[in-house]
């Protein structure tokens, strides 16, 4: 590998801006095609149909060998380990429903684009994820958490700005130690998709996507405050040179089921006019929802909508409310609020990176007359 | 619904060209974002994981009652029948491994670019589907094929050009009667996932994808050619008044398993100098692939490639050759004949829809010395 440029891992991390009316690239078109979205129909389940959740894979889909694959623990004190999944199987288990988020779910929609993966807002969905806690696998292996951070390595393997790198991640040791955090091994019942991790990854429930680490083959307890490359790079920033703010939990954020039925091209809605039952589904990974509100006049006026049954308090919850539909053209929007007092915006959140933009997102609806 | 307007199915159905060095605009994307392509990386595999294979919605995914779902059957002398699950359960069943590919694939490398969902290469994916042959189908129904066309058509519903319908297409009798002909009910041994039919689709081996309804509810003989909207769609046009010829069978085509890793946003390769297994696989719904040849220099110079066992008449084949690397840029091509005698282009295929471009796709490769 040629060696890595001079710049700065700070200036490695910035996302160039999109110009004025300059339309998608053919390289962010290329990572469009290859890393799949929800499609916003598929919000009407509780639990995203296998092959609908959303995938961000960095660089390429590892091919691994389940019966080669060992994760590698470390301690602080030199202690190790090597785990098999037979090894993982014959500990206790857990799941645990979660909505997964990626960072940079809205980014295509800020105006000026970071120009990186072009989200618009399908990089959701929810499944119930099962393997053993991390803190019960680091007693099982012998290693002591004593550090003040977990370091996750994964098999995807690659170049980002000049930097060859596995894909790497931590966690501060009190986060890492959450009984939900889990290696998992199962998604849904089912062996792990290869392109959501297979054999294992980490699942930290409420926390944006890049803290999932895929393909897990590594987990080292360190003493320092881990600075790699994608810690650099998930940061909120306004401006270049801001230090930035690490981004961490999920935003509170409502998406509809989009009603009627669409345009191929515009994806424009058509819905008959008469009563219109209006469902989606809300999460945030700051704190349970606790309310949502809908406008059907793009923002003008909202009216709360019923809560569906709590689902705990990582996965996503049902929201429904009726809608009287007269003809003419509808901008209906909706918005989270959840048990901490955290707002969705209903404009766009911008950052210099794309991050967190969790504005809420308008469903475009032709009302005609029935018959 | 509003009325459809008055423009002709012909004009309907052709589609825009973007201008010189027009990025794809926003509509693109949220085609590019719900509609999934396989990663090219996913070529390793003979049959494409869960979730991975090529999907192409026109509408809205359905949510069918697999309970409630009918597949209604209707002959030119009135005869019909409505079939159960539990009724295509109980008749003979029949797996074939099939290549499916959108006659769209390879669309947005086209110059000028037909404005319409943008493939890239990978809408394509092989997987094997179980179900009941057609003709065995409309036999136990009563129903029988003496007529010109069966029309086939699904619960995807919505507007594509200003005209409402439900997604539709045509088979001649003697294509709907192949005995590989089948309507589906499960993929890869498991129940159809709801983006792939779900509770049933047809699968015509060996025709592009839009030829395979998803979400399958009604099927009837005709004694006419059927002139729908995808069929006025799905046509080689070069000039907008074209009559056109219909888009029927796959083109040949090869692609690589890209070699090494990439950089995340151009997605160029990065590989080591020495020798290199380059490997990929190849499909033809016109005849079995007899030859793939591979160039590592643009095109320059091509060679055979060893082919894998035959894997029947509609699975894409295995291909490899060596490759003795030298430090460098290069691009990688490959090419398949089938045995019809039928050669890919190694340029683009151009039609005014952007349907059927089998042109080699390129593999940009940096070869950096090892150590």
């Amino acid at each position: 590998m040629a060696s890595p440029p001079t710049r700065s891992r700070d200036e490695l991390a910035r996302a160039r801006l999109a110009g004025p009316d300059e339309g998608i690239s053919a390289e962010e078109l290329s990572l469009a095609a290859r890393n799949h979205a929800m499609p916003m129909e598929a919000m009407r389940w509780d639990l995203t149909p296998v092959g609908l959740h959303y995938v961000l894979v960095h660089y390429d889909i590892p091919a691994l060998d389940p019966a080669a694959w060992r994760l590698r623990v470390a301690g602080l004190d030199g202690s190790a380990a090597a785990l098999s999944l037979a090894d993982l199987a014959a500990l206790p288990r857990r799941t645990v429903a979660v909505t997964m988020e990626c960072a940079g779910n809205g980014r295509a929609l800020l105006e000026p684009r970071p120009v990186s993966q072009p989200w618009l807002s399908g990089a959701v969905g929810t499944a119930e994820w099962t393997g053993v806690p991390l803190a019960d696998l680091l007693a099982a292996a012998g290693v002591r958490p004593d550090g003040l951070e977990v370091v996750f390595t994964g098999a995807d393997h690659g170049v980002e700005r000049g930097v060859e790198q596995d894909y790497a991640r931590a966690l501060p040791v009190a986060e890492a130690l959450r009984p939900d955090v889990l290696v998992a091994t199962e998604m849904n019942g089912a062996p792990l998709p290869v392109q959501h991790g297979f054999p294992a990854r980490l699942v930290v429930p409420g926390w944006y996507g890049m803290a999932h680490v895929k393909w897990l083959t590594d987990v080292a307890v360190v003493d320092h405050e881990f600075d790699g490359f994608q810690h650099q790079a998930y940061r909120l920033r306004q401006e270049p040179d801001d230090e930035g703010v690490p981004v961490t939990r999920i935003l509170p954020r409502a998406l509809l089921v989009p009603p009627g039925f669409p345009d191929f091209m515009t994806r424009d809605r058509t819905v008959t006019a008469g009563p219109v039952a209006l469902t989606g589904r809300a999460w945030s990974g700051t704190g349970e929802v606790t309310r949502v509100e809908v406008s059907t006049d793009d923002g003008g006026h909202w009216a709360d909508a019923e809560l569906g049954p709590s689902t705990g308090r990582y996965a996503w919850r049902e929201f429904r409310t009726g809608w009287d539909a007269e003809p003419g053209d509808h901008v209906l929007l909706a918005r989270a609020t959840d048990e901490t007092g955290q707002v969705q915006p209903t404009g766009p959140a911008w950052s210099r990176g794309g991050f967190a933009n969790n504005g809420s997102e308008p469903v475009r609806v032709r009302v005609v007359a029935s018959g």
